[in-house]
């Protein structure tokens, strides 16, 4: 294939794939938007606009309305759509208590989600990948055969290689090198890429995108439930590393003369703040799992001083290692979810003052600590988010029916 | 001003400038280029790296030159080479024990270089800048009328704002809140910004642009002197925070049982590897300083028990925190400079070993520790790399008089 060149010097078929994505990410991120906003958003022409929102129509990933605004004088200006009727993405999710499903439209909407209890311990791959199948069935059911399913994107309790989706390690499964994208991949039988990130990273991901962090360029997320896990914005990116592990503040070295940590290490921070550590504080049932967890945060709401000491002392250990982070990352906004967001309303004190007596002082001046929005379900909507990401970048390959084929082809 | 559009949407000057920094920074970073290698490396057209070649050299910002290449048929393709005589900036660092001043070429050749011992201990900033001026005024006589000063980049060992160069803390000088960028920018009578951060952050961006971190994308800098610091490279651009902070590692708590540390913490990284622990360790002088500090490094290499010793658990140490960082960070290179560097040889197999016991096993499986490349200068190279980063970012300013105009009379 060839490509015309123009004045600017740049391929114009790079330009144009360029201008596709702006659009698009915008409209996926902002919902729907006027003209006029997509000029002052994208910094491209109205003309430039209204060629590119032509293609967009036809290849049906966007609709344009009559603005619905009202008291404004004036023709009304039509409002350009993302179509999550027709573009869509599954999510699916591995937590440590359940999986989930979700078709989740271009633009955010999740038009359905599916969450059941799963049993923790230990489960074979196939095991789990079966009972994925069976959530994810009756909603790819739903997805026509002309709509467009952009891929399917996975969170996982573990430890992620980017590039194909291997699970390097996920304690809480029992599993190591497990090719997870390729499994789901098969025993869906979608012809959409899968791409599969940790739990953490994708929770952050979402909250940057659609929660308490959107609009913030530098936040930390930490989200916990047996481990601790974090998910870095910085400079309005999530943070990966070089292949996809950063992020892993659960083992952040606090206490060296702590106990061992599963990870082999020796008072990592996941030692001092996770499920067990609190359990063992309150002297619950170590073995109780979430619903144990539950019956402490219900004692210490009660005034219980055992669940309130436990409490207590693991918010001083969530402190100091919050303040590590914040020194290190320079944070505007800490989000905290999962467990870690459960327990943050009765040790907020003791955060507090962590951060005020263990950071730098420039560090905190404009920092806030808040919870997390999207609650349970935030990796969830973050695999969706990942999923679609191909599209973001390069629209143009589900615009031209020929490198539609081709991409369906190699995916 | 209006600018013209043209087929891509975009606005031609836009595309313009965004080409003509793509063609300086290529040649900043690589030295010259063929018009042939140019076109692989930014995507531009033929036609259009002729036109813009011929701006930057009509701004005396590049030059061509036919090629040395010998052996290969064929005219020989002239080189495109950064004018590092015509355009260059002020390098500005003020260290524990010495004050420095360089004048750098476009490309990144020093041109002269001069450091002068400081006495340890606080000084007030009038006097410390009144040193700089003196050290700085004969380099600064040699720039010619005709030349072109960028700017002028400061590495200073403190916590910086990036706004405005405010030096928050900086405890080996005693400061607080002091508004070094513009005092130093009075006392030299230039018109050109000066850009004032913090040396560590400075130093992790030489090595990557110019040292053991070049070509890498996912960095962590470590260097110590009285205090410890970082600078981080994630995805190929400076990690800097939300107000540029990022990068305290000094402050992450490794040992919360351990010792008051001078930001007011408990157990900081920093007490347990800073000058002041290995001296403690060794029994040394605590207030003798880089002398001090120097025999204890003399008596390990000689074998001394006492020495060896000291380094032995300042090297546990070393390696309890970079294993923190290695899980929260997951780069694929740590390079070690100043005293973290020189220790180094004789704590590797401590280093190694919390490295193997204390990272998750994939962040550990493409990692590479290595000591810094550019010695004490490195802080140096930064801040001339940082004072760079205006014109690499838009060019245009310097090509066109009238910009340019406008660019002296807002400095």
């Amino acid at each position: 294939m060839t490509f015309g060149h123009d004045a600017t010097g740049l391929r114009s078929e790079t330009v144009r794939r360029a201008n596709l994505s702006a659009i698009v990410t915008e409209l996926h991120l902002h919902g729907g938007l006027t003209r006029s906003e997509l000029v002052a958003r994208t910094g491209l022409t109205r003309g430039a606009i209204r060629g590119l929102i032509r293609e967009l129509t036809a290849a049906e990933l966007v609709a344009e309305q009559p603005s619905r605004q009202r008291g404004v004088p004036g023709r009304p200006s039509p409002v350009v759509l993302p179509r999550g009727d027709r573009a869509v993405v599954l999510a699916l999710e591995i937590a440590v208590d359940s999986l989930a499903a979700a078709i989740v439209g271009l633009g955010g909407e999740v038009q359905r989600l599916v969450r059941t209890d799963r049993p923790r311990g230990h489960l074979e791959p196939d095991a789990i990948v079966d009972d994925l199948r069976r959530l994810a069935r009756p909603l790819l059911a739903q997805v026509g055969a002309d709509d467009l399913l952009i891929g399917a994107g996975m969170a996982v309790v573990g430890v992620v290689r980017s590039d194909d989706g291997l699970v390097h390690t996920a304690p809480n499964l029992g599993w190591t090198d497990v090719p997870l994208a390729g499994m789901v991949a098969r025993a869906l039988g979608v012809r959409a890429p899968v791409v599969v990130a940790n739990e953490a990273d994708l929770g952050g991901l979402a909250e940057h995108r659609r929660g308490a962090a959107r609009g913030f360029d530098d936040v930390l997320y930490i989200s916990g439930e047996v481990g601790v896990g974090g998910g870095i914005i910085a400079g309005g990116r999530p943070l990966a590393g070089a292949s996809g592990y950063a992020g892993e503040v659960g083992h952040l070295p606090v206490n060296p003369a702590g106990t061992r940590c599963r990870c082999g290490s020796t008072g990592c921070w996941e030692t001092e703040v996770g499920e067990r550590a609190i359990l063992a504080r309150a002297r619950a049932n170590l073995r109780g799992g979430g619903r144990a967890m539950d019956r402490v945060l219900e004692d210490a709401a009660a005034g219980s001083p055992a669940a309130v000491d436990a409490l207590r002392i693991t918010g001083e250990w969530l402190g100091i290692g919050l303040a590590g982070l914040v020194n290190v990352l320079n944070p505007r906004l800490v989000v905290l979810g999962g467990l870690i967001g459960r327990i943050h309303p009765f040790v907020a004190g003791e955060v507090e003052r962590a951060i005020a007596t263990r950071t730098l002082s420039p560090a905190r001046r404009d920092l806030r600590v808040v919870p997390a929005a999207l609650g349970i379900d935030a990796p969830l909507l973050g695999a969706a988010e990942h999923a679609f990401e191909p599209l973001l970048a390069d629209p143009a390959t589900w615009v031209s029916p020929q490198d539609r084929a081709l991409q369906l082809r190699s995916a």
